[in-house]
């Protein structure tokens, strides 16, 4: 997946209603303005309801933003993704728009605030490192910026009636046949890096690392099995979890306890900070959120930055994650073939929508048996909706597939096994001869990556990005994503710390996942992007090598789309690197097609070699 | 050229005694220790005899090094490149080499200082951010590092009778016709970045940068056309040079000032870092020796900490800088090929050196009659010396070339018109299997370089170096070195800002000169390299192609050794390039050899198509 969400809300027309009654707040909080952002206590990616708070106050529904509401205007921070978006779901005659390619939020902020300003914040919405940020930007002006316990959206929100309540869903243990590792094998692990460290405690926010931690996941936000629960690990191996018990079966708390794990009310985490009190603590400024920071500076504790200890660990799967994985693609595989297959048969005569398309693939998902949730919202572009890199389709964007477009499909699925992510782009129709040569050329720099070998351990996505690039480069065409993201093990379909890009600085280590996801979009005419999840391969030395080097294996298993390939386009060793490809895709998923012959038929002609 | 100098010196059996008499000196300057870099007071990668003084001191003669000498002990500080060498040419009695991969200088000082130690230096040979740093570490101690204005190698050496005079030689105009542009012109851009910055004036120590503002050049330091003198620029575009001026032609002189240039005596320029008092200065800590940042501090200036801005306009160069640059390349080329010639016709039968090589094309170089000196010392390795990355022939390593023998020669010429730096490999007798594939191999990555396409202006040489290694890392080998460095217009052979490695940060722009050479070296066998200089060709947009893309062009003309390329392992675009290639050779250089008949038929030969 390459992106983000765009659905149109309904939030506009009250807009200007609640930005009055969140500045009639303003008097008794001592303050002349407030700051919104789209985030929750956990820094995470989805967030529920309640924290869609952004959304509420203006309208917009992208995944980053900050407002900023003062007593006689209100500015809206956004990224270049958002530059359409936001004229059509925020009431402009309240919010200013502030691209922040344009004006950094630190340089509007030492514009508009002066000494007499006093800006709120919710200190659980914001990291450390964002409010040190801000501070200092704010204390130029000799503004001040202030935290509030109460989240004034919240009490706008409940004095309306319209409160919304916080998601805590029921826990369950993830099997460790699909972990690979016991908790307490895990926990030994990491308090060893706290001990390296000299560390005494660590603060643990992130979701992603908890669950990881645990082996426990959730459903407490949309489209990923977190559960939304601090954590403190100490370096004697025990570990606090911040979290109502009942949450929890009586046999998981029994089997977390015998790892290690206590359980404490949420409420009881202040406490718990206070009494880290003159002990030294790993936390990172970059994810912990600004409350924490404080308190344990109140506390009086040493901090310790670093970053998340857990991060790195987390994405070098090991053998059963790996295996897991594999077994989770194939079941995929087979959603995947039956919807072309379904598409192929259909799609002739412009009855399909887009959004038809999206319900199909999820109910041949949902058929598999294990699926948990889609691991986003699929982005589903047919024509010139397939250009905008970021659209999901709506119903008042939906479009039906017409002869002659390319269809753009990327999503994805959660299992127990892990979390999948493809994109593939389908011809309805005749395509052009432009069409198939961008597709040709989309399909080379996907293979380049997907061929490309490098000394293990010892070079970082950039290198890998620059070799993806290169044959888009050649056509003098390039595309304005990133080439790849890490991919959790039932987890975020977005993980850190490695990705592929000119920026990356992680190095690639085998048993890593990473998307490899080059594409090409021509705007108002069709979109093109060719998406695998990819794991990186073990260190070889073969007999004329001299150093070890790693390459990638492709875990998703779905055929490329042959009627949009130019083989002339193609070298030898291309064409013998999609013939190979293929050949694995149907050895992989023709014996799971036993009930469905014709889908099998199919795939094999799918798959039969260029 | 990829690297440094190796010839043992004769100062190791001195060692002892010199180290005695430093010592002895530390009582009068109430220290206890004192540091001895390998550097100039111009940053300079080559010194002149005189700042020789870690080779006096040491016997060491890399051309990077930091002797520590105290009481009781003294270390020298090497990277990795020179630890064989530092065992030939050091007295191991007195130095203890400390490689610097396993130990950072700043720790040795940590570990070896206490707080009775008072550590001197001279001030004029190291930067202002390496003291810096140095005094960091050396202060966590409870040291102290104190600068001393007279040199203590200086000192030894003269009352030995040793006194070596500093070089200070006649000082010419670079024509207007080759710089492409005037010195007032270049002033005036400069002095605009000065404005741009609000400095009112700027430091320049860098020689390069002296001598392309100027358009001078002179030969203070050996294979580099420098003068060594500081400058000062203001912003109402007047410049001060240091430099006595009876350096200077009366012709020359009247010209510079017309550009606004006014001399004064190298003395002065302390009085002149006072008077700057008060002023905004802009100067680079990264490159501004300590003594001068030291002196605008104690003025009292407001020091704007900035990257040389000569750095970059030097480096993207002008049409007349390429125009010229071609043409002496065409020079260096009749002398390689006159070279190659003779090579082929003398290397059977053992009788050739790697000396008697060096010497024989640089006699062609010089009978082109432009040469002004060999831009580095020639690294010519047959047989087993080829795969010292760092090898310099001495007469104690002079080898002869054997059959079977493959002979590494990587060598340069500085001409007015330009400098020249080109690695060639050549088959001596019959070569093996295996040396032809890790030619075409190497051969390979240089393609993949010569022919890479990239978005103009927006990308780094990182993204470049992954591509030029991706054919080796699928052969599974690497080489230890960058993969280019930014060649200079008459000036230095090695010019930055720009390069090639995985850590290059600087945008690749039309106009600048980069060398291309990967390589291969197998340790006690063999080493190849294959190194043309290129430029960065200006962006252009085809009717198909939707972004400029830049690419490069060689300005190297030399022929690749056909007898080591398999042409199996090439692809067709491969073989395209090549042939392409030794056509521009050819039809660039045939004309030239008019005198030489046996030459042109062996050109045409070495040239005709695979």
């Amino acid at each position: 997946m390459a992106c983000q969400s765009f659905n149109i809300t309904n939030d506009k027309q009250y807009v200007a209603a609640r930005i009055k009654r969140l500045r009639s707040l303003f008097k008794k909080f001592s303050i002349t303005g407030y700051l919104i952002p789209r985030a929750d206590a956990f820094g995470n990616e989805y967030v529920g309801e309640k924290d869609e708070r952004l959304k509420y106050i203006s309208g917009f529904s992208g995944s980053w933003g900050l407002a900023c509401v003062y007593k006689t205007g209100a500015d809206i921070f956004i990224d270049g993704r958002y530059e359409l978006q936001i004229k059509a779901e925020t009431d402009l005659s309240v919010f200013t728009p502030v691209p922040i390619a344009e004006t950094r939020i630190t340089d509007r902020f030492t514009k508009i605030f002066t000494a007499k300003s006093v800006i709120g914040y919710d200190p659980t919405l914001f990291t450390a490192r964002e409010i040190k940020v801000y501070r200092e930007a704010t204390e130029k002006t000799g503004a001040k910026l202030v935290a509030i316990e109460e989240n004034l959206i919240d009490v706008i929100r409940e004095s309306a009636g319209e409160t919304v309540a916080v998601t805590e869903n029921p826990v369950i243990g993830h099997p460790e046949t699909l972990a690979g590792r016991s908790s307490k094998d895990k926990i030994k692990e990491i308090a060893g890096v706290l001990k390296e460290k000299k560390a005494d405690a660590a603060v643990i926010t992130l979701p992603e690392c908890v669950c990881w931690l645990l082996n426990i996941r959730g459903s407490d936000i949309p489209h990923t099995p977190f559960v939304n629960a601090y954590g403190i690990l100490h370096a004697d191996k025990s570990f606090n979890l911040f979290i109502r018990e009942e949450r929890l079966s009586a046999d998981l708390q029994a089997s977390l306890n015998k790892a290690g794990v206590h359980f404490n009310a949420p409420e009881i985490f202040p406490v718990a900070l206070r009494n880290l009190s003159g002990k030294k603590v790993m936390c990172d400024p970059n994810g912990v959120p600004d409350f924490i920071y404080t308190a344990l500076q109140k506390a009086k504790t040493e901090i310790i930055e670093a970053t998340d200890p857990h991060l790195l660990p987390k994405a070098i799967k090991n053998d059963a994650e790996i295996a897991a994985a594999k077994e989770c693609h194939k079941l995929d595989g087979v959603a995947l073939v039956r919807f072309i297959a379904w598409l192929k048969a259909n799609a002739a005569g412009g009855k399909l929508t887009e959004i038809a398309c999206v319900k199909k693939l999820e109910s041949f998902r949902k058929e598999t048996g294990k699926l948990k949730d889609v691991s986003f919202d699929s982005i589903a572009g047919a024509g010139e909706n397939g250009a905008i890199v970021h659209y999901r389709v709506t119903e008042a964007t939906n479009r039906a597939l017409k002869d002659g477009d390319l269809f753009l499909l990327d999503s994805g699925g959660q299992y127990p096994e892990g979390t999948t992510d493809v994109t593939r782009v389908f011809a309805i129709g005749t395509p052009t001869e432009e069409m198939k040569t961008r597709y040709t050329q989309v399909l080379k720099a996907h293979i380049a990556f997907a061929t490309a070998r490098f000394p293990t351990g010892k070079v970082t996505g950039a290198a890998i990005d620059a070799i993806t690039r290169a044959p888009l480069w050649q056509a003098g065409i390039d595309f304005n994503h990133g080439t790849g993201h890490g991919v959790g093990a039932y987890l975020s379909v977005h993980e850190g710390p490695q990705n592929i890009s000119a920026r990356s600085t992680v190095k690639l280590q085998p048993g890593m996942f990473i998307t490899n996801e080059p594409g090409y979009y021509k705007a108002d005419a069709f979109g093109i992007r060719i998406e695998n999840i990819m794991l990186v391969t073990p260190g070889r030395k073969t007999e004329k090598e001299e150093i070890e080097t790693s390459g990638f294996e492709a875990l998703t298993l779905c055929p490329y789309e042959k009627t949009l390939i130019q083989q002339a386009l193609l070298t030898a060793a291309e064409i013998a690197y999609v013939n190979a490809y293929h050949r694995h895709v149907a050895e992989s998923l023709a014996p799971l097609l036993g009930k469905f012959p014709s889908v099998e038929k199919f795939l094999q002609e799918a798959c039969a070699a260029l």
